[in-house]
């Protein structure tokens, strides 16, 4: 039998060493001796065959990967060039693949990553390389992903956002006068994770959230507008404001031209909150304050979902499966049967429905007056976030495992 | 039997309902009918009459209360005059207090609270006011109060860096190229919270911390071939600064002159670790990033320190009874008995000796190479952090007590 190999890619998830959990898991439930091996650094850990063995991990072990964020075996932002182009990457996979006997490969990461899935079945497919399998295993916080109801990942870091913005909202509401906070969440263009804010808002009646999602440019005057408005009723409100939100002021978009841009073209994001606050500050006096919830949101091992965790174990598997059934060129995914109760089925797309492509919040999802969302919203959010789990601690501090 | 009257002040902490949870809790237990009221929004609640009944909180509610962040009956930052110049706030202090038929009153604060119990209790005490007692409980993440081994919220702040800064190391980690994170750290004139970053170094041998307290002025110069020392064995380093740490450029100290400026005359920090990140960029060229912890480190309520919250519980109960004693003018504390194992004492120390002044990290619990701590700092740290506890959850987002 062939040994399969596993990578990571994308930026880091508290929910990807999950799935890379469930992988192990499944393969050596009936491996027969057959490896299964981790590329280091996605896959250029397979260009460079910087590879290691994790077929000895014991169940200990695994419990403890399960629960320590960002990528245990490293990542990249590495693009397969076109292999019409330039086949050298190709030709070097499938060498080391050879070298190792592999027989499937599962990458585990976001739509660039899944990009690299679609080029490599592509170019198995069109080599008659056909006794090795390439599938995905789904991850983003950002919930972006085509082809599947949400993203492993992406309840663990909304539950955290809800959870913070809960507590953040406690201490807006200390001092007996104005204070607005402005709290800036990730999500790239879409604005899944801002939305998650709501379920915190939900709960704290006393304090008016205003949340902006990315799906529709604020300008600074609706903001006042909106601010004033919710003012009359609290000293206190929470601003939440989706890092890819556009912001127009006097007709024109503030942009941040000075972002760094990586291997895929993305733009670093983050800072927009900063120009809301100059204006609450300078232009209407008020105490406000701006934060980032900057990385912390994304690899936060300590306040994870249990269902976030659990459904990206289990993707992971579903992954293994494929390729097992002989399946090549998908992406293990969930379809959501019901959300009262909450119910999920595992099943497979193909990778060319999902790759580069980007999910956003539908409009129908944001309220009307654009500073909220709507209960479809919330029925879709609220079940991602159940069950509370958390990385293990020992001496007071946490117990990862590090490979 | 007289009426007890309890107030919270200062800055938010995780902690500071646990002690006044331990107010309620040790007063509940032998009150014999008589009432303990919450002063809403410190002693301005006092002024102004704002004032809730809270003798009839259940056990369960007193469970949640002790794990809710910020300060569940509001805080001020207000300062009382000098009585020898204006009485007007002593007077209605009294007033109010004979109204409410109140013989003891407890204030849970930082060191600025504590002005604020030392003016009272030298007032009653001036105008032989003897059926009243005022006494205060600490708290401060800051962890700057004399008198006291460590201060409540300290422990549960400090658990937090250490469990974030570990997980941003695991995420520092993820590429195969240099990355440097700088994360700037509360504590004001202190270092103590920065120095729990080496809580998390002790655990993650493969990524190096540069620790940088606030008691030492930073050169950039130092700064670099600091870096470039670390880095000849690792791509990958986790910059810990504390927002207090004067950085020094060429002969210049940056300071943030635009901060804002509180009652009590304090600056608002923050921003120096932006200086660091600029310096990274622009003349070395490296991948860096900069990140505050933000407001976040001071009210997470779902990664408390067991340790931190029974000791906080316990102060509250300590200046109950140092009211029932008959005794005025003091501060509830705790001293350490041993290291290993972990043992305090719970006794008063006079409220002179607290209020107005800063306890800051000494000078030889920081390494001679003035980037991280010694052995001596270890020992005092661990203890702080040991055991979890969280905030309620309810449906997924955390269950609060709104008072």
């Amino acid at each position: 039998m062939k040994n399969l190999i596993v990578a990571q890619s994308g930026g880091p998830t508290a929910a990807i060493n999950a799935t890379l959990t469930g992988v192990i898991r499944e393969w050596c439930k009936e491996n027969k001796g057959a490896k299964v091996y981790g590329s280091r650094f996605g896959v250029e850990g397979i260009l460079k065959e910087n590879i290691i063995d994790l077929t000895g991990l014991s169940e200990d072990d695994l419990d403890k990967l399960m629960r320590t964020p960002a990528s245990a075996l490293g990542s990249c932002r590495y693009r397969l060039s076109d292999p019409k182009e330039d086949e050298t990457d190709f030709k070097r996979v499938v060498e080391v693949f050879r070298k190792y006997d592999i027989g499937h490969f599962v990458y585990i990461g976001g739509n660039d990553s899944m990009d690299t899935v679609y080029r490599l079945s592509e170019y198995f497919n069109e080599n008659k390389i056909t006794d090795i399998t390439v599938n995905g295993a789904p991850k983003t916080i950002d919930n972006d992903l085509n082809g599947i109801d949400h993203c492993p990942g992406f309840g663990s870091t909304a539950k955290y956002i809800a959870t913070v913005c809960h507590e953040l909202a406690r201490e807006v509401k200390v001092y007996d006068r104005e204070n607005i906070l402005i709290v800036e969440i990730m999500g790239r263009n879409a604005g899944w994770l801002t939305a998650a804010a709501a379920l915190a808002a939900e709960k704290d009646s006393e304090v008016p959230y205003l949340i902006y999602l990315s799906e529709v440019t604020l300008s600074v005057d609706k903001f006042v507008a909106d601010l004033k408005e919710v003012m009359k009723k609290s000293k206190n409100v929470i601003v939440a404001l989706s890092e890819g939100t556009v912001i127009e002021q006097g007709g024109k978009n503030h942009a941040d031209e000075d972002g760094e841009v990586d291997a895929f073209g993305h733009k670093q994001l983050a800072g927009n909150g900063r120009i809301l606050e100059k204006v609450l500050k300078d232009e209407l006096k008020y105490k406000a304050r701006y934060i980032e919830l900057s990385l912390v949101q994304r690899c936060a091992s300590h306040c994870l979902s249990e269902t976030d965790i659990r459904e990206s174990e289990e993707l992971g598997r579903v992954a293994v499966r494929l390729g097992r059934e002989g399946l090549s060129g998908k992406m293990a995914r969930l379809i959501r049967v019901s959300d009262e109760p909450y119910k999920v089925e595992y099943s497979s797309v193909d990778i060319a429905e999902v790759a580069n492509l980007e999910k956003k919040v539908p409009l129908q999802w944001i309220n009307e007056a654009h500073n909220g969302v709507t209960e479809e919203m919330m029925k879709y959010l609220r079940p991602l976030v159940q069950g509370e789990m958390s990385c293990r601690y020992k001496d007071g501090v946490p117990d990862y495992l590090i490979l």
